[in-house]
């Protein structure tokens, strides 16, 4: 039996990735703070309920100091380091906290590491930040501002991957780094700020979608199946990599495209508001690396996904 | 009289803004851990000694979660975060130590500041990684590897920018940030890597003087006495600029250059070298904000402070 450890696991992808561990018969240890998730989430609490011993779940906060004496005598096989906000309204209300997660945080649980451990950290397109390069491959430095609204986020993540750099290549730990670009589908927190959900939430209560700008600012949507198959496989690899790898759904959308999906299903009105700053206009995976190294692809479309989501939703509401 | 905390007080640069401090009549608290300074250098034992009580130091790392204990009772008018081993060799010995003294480091000292308190804090030209923009302008958002052998120092350093932005614009403290270009000049550690040392090093004692690549890289180099006038004018100015501030000599020399000017002194032969992974290619600064905010610009050519630098070493040696 494999002992495998995911921080944040009370979160969007962290939730599924308790899901495939428990189904594959590992002991799987969950840990949030509970910084940017409900602590009855309903999906969670399910979670909990049907693993039984399969998942042991506790509060707790990974930049605390205290963090690695909870796990440094268990032999860990896999860490996933998946505990950080993620959404700008939530990030943005606790900025230092944030950084302190992705930094702190991460040092924290690299630390838990043994040589064989396999430790696969969440890093993030926002690495990229305003890209003027598109697709982004790996190997794009970014354009990010290192001082402003979303620097907390941005930068402590990527001073978190500089960790697992040195992790790895001064401490022989099998760090690995999976830089994550926008994901949908069920666990996700409707009030989390981000755009699928927003306009989710908008549609199932009636109210008008908000579009930021004109709407023509693009981003790619990967369903979470897609994700945590991409995820999973860099876990399993025989090798570390020894190169963060996109895992995203290539496929552009623009922001207005997504709205009139979500409309044609639910006969919303659109409501355009200004940009935010430093808000990106453009962001697509260059997969080209996760093709080859993992083997992997996205086979979900968002025709597809879109409405399984929403399915969950309506779901969720008629069972509360 | 002006309670003046500076951390990295051995250092380079710390140790100049003691003395600036000293002699200003304010009283100065310093603290470092030697993790890039030596114990017993000379400068510092000095400065110790014609101190007094002027000059408090004590031994301490920042990063360490008890270091805000220290001064948590002390009203400090301004506070001096320069605490960070900045040579590549020095820092890559210690990457995980340096992420964390940038980043858990500047945490720390931030959280000492009270509602009154000036926090000027040492950022670096190598937020801009490895430019393709030339000279580098505030606004600028580099060209940096997050993952990879600088990355350490590079996002330590950006992610340091981002706590003092939030903690400015969410918890209301006086953060200052000046990104500070190469520095030359009286109290560097001859043995810590960096060009101007490395060849004045290699031409005391005879040896040939090391060029990487061919050359042709640039460098602007700032005499210390430049640098300590825009700092402490940054520390001085009545209001936050709300920007980072570029501090360093826009005159750029070819290393090349250097090694020749050396060369002319102590008549020593060159050795060239392969270019190491990520170096810098090219770095000046834009300081037409410093002009603008500050009234600051460098006064000491590099004809002028080189024989100055070479001529205090050649002391040193002579009083050991």
């Amino acid at each position: 039996m494999r002992h495998v450890l995911i921080t944040g696991s009370a979160g969007f992808l962290g939730s599924h990735l308790v899901l495939h561990h428990v189904a594959k018969g590992d002991r799987v240890y969950g840990v949030d703070n509970y910084s940017s998730s409900k602590p009855l989430a309903q999906h969670h609490r399910k979670i909990i309920k049907e693993s039984g011993d399969k998942y042991l779940f506790s509060v707790a906060d990974i930049s605390n100091p205290e963090f690695p004496r909870l796990f440094k005598e268990i032999p860990l096989d896999i860490v996933y380091n998946f505990a950080c906000p993620a959404s700008p309204p939530r990030y943005q209300s606790i900025p230092v906290e944030t950084t302190m997660t992705c930094v702190a945080g991460t040092r924290n649980v690299l630390s838990v590491a043994r040589y064989k451990t396999v430790v696969v950290h969440a890093s993030t397109s926002e690495v990229y930040g305003d890209p003027n390069v598109s697709p982004q491959p790996e190997s794009y430095r970014g354009c990010v501002n290192p001082y402003g609204p979303r620097s907390c986020y941005d930068e402590g993540k990527r001073a978190a991957e500089a960790l697992c750099y040195d992790y790895r290549n001064k401490h022989g730990i099998d760090a690995r780094l999976v830089r994550i670009f926008n994901t949908y589908g069920p666990h996700m927190d409707l009030e989390d700020g981000r755009v699928v959900t927003n306009f989710i939430a908008q549609a199932m209560r009636g109210s008008p979608l908000t579009v930021y700008g004109d709407g023509s600012q693009t981003r790619s949507f990967c369903y979470v199946d897609d994700l945590i198959r991409g995820i999973t496989a860099l876990a399993e690899l025989p090798e570390n990599p020894g190169t963060p790898i996109n895992v995203g759904n290539p496929n552009e959308f623009t922001i207005k495209q997504l709205a009139l999906k979500v409309q044609s299903i639910f006969g919303s009105q659109l409501d355009n508001r200004p940009l935010p700053v430093d808000d990106p206009l453009q962001r697509c995976p260059d997969i080209s690396l996760a093709k080859k190294i993992l083997g992997w692809e996205p086979r979900v479309s968002l025709d597809e996904g879109l409405p399984r989501t929403i399915e969950y939703f309506k779901d969720m509401q008629s069972t509360l």
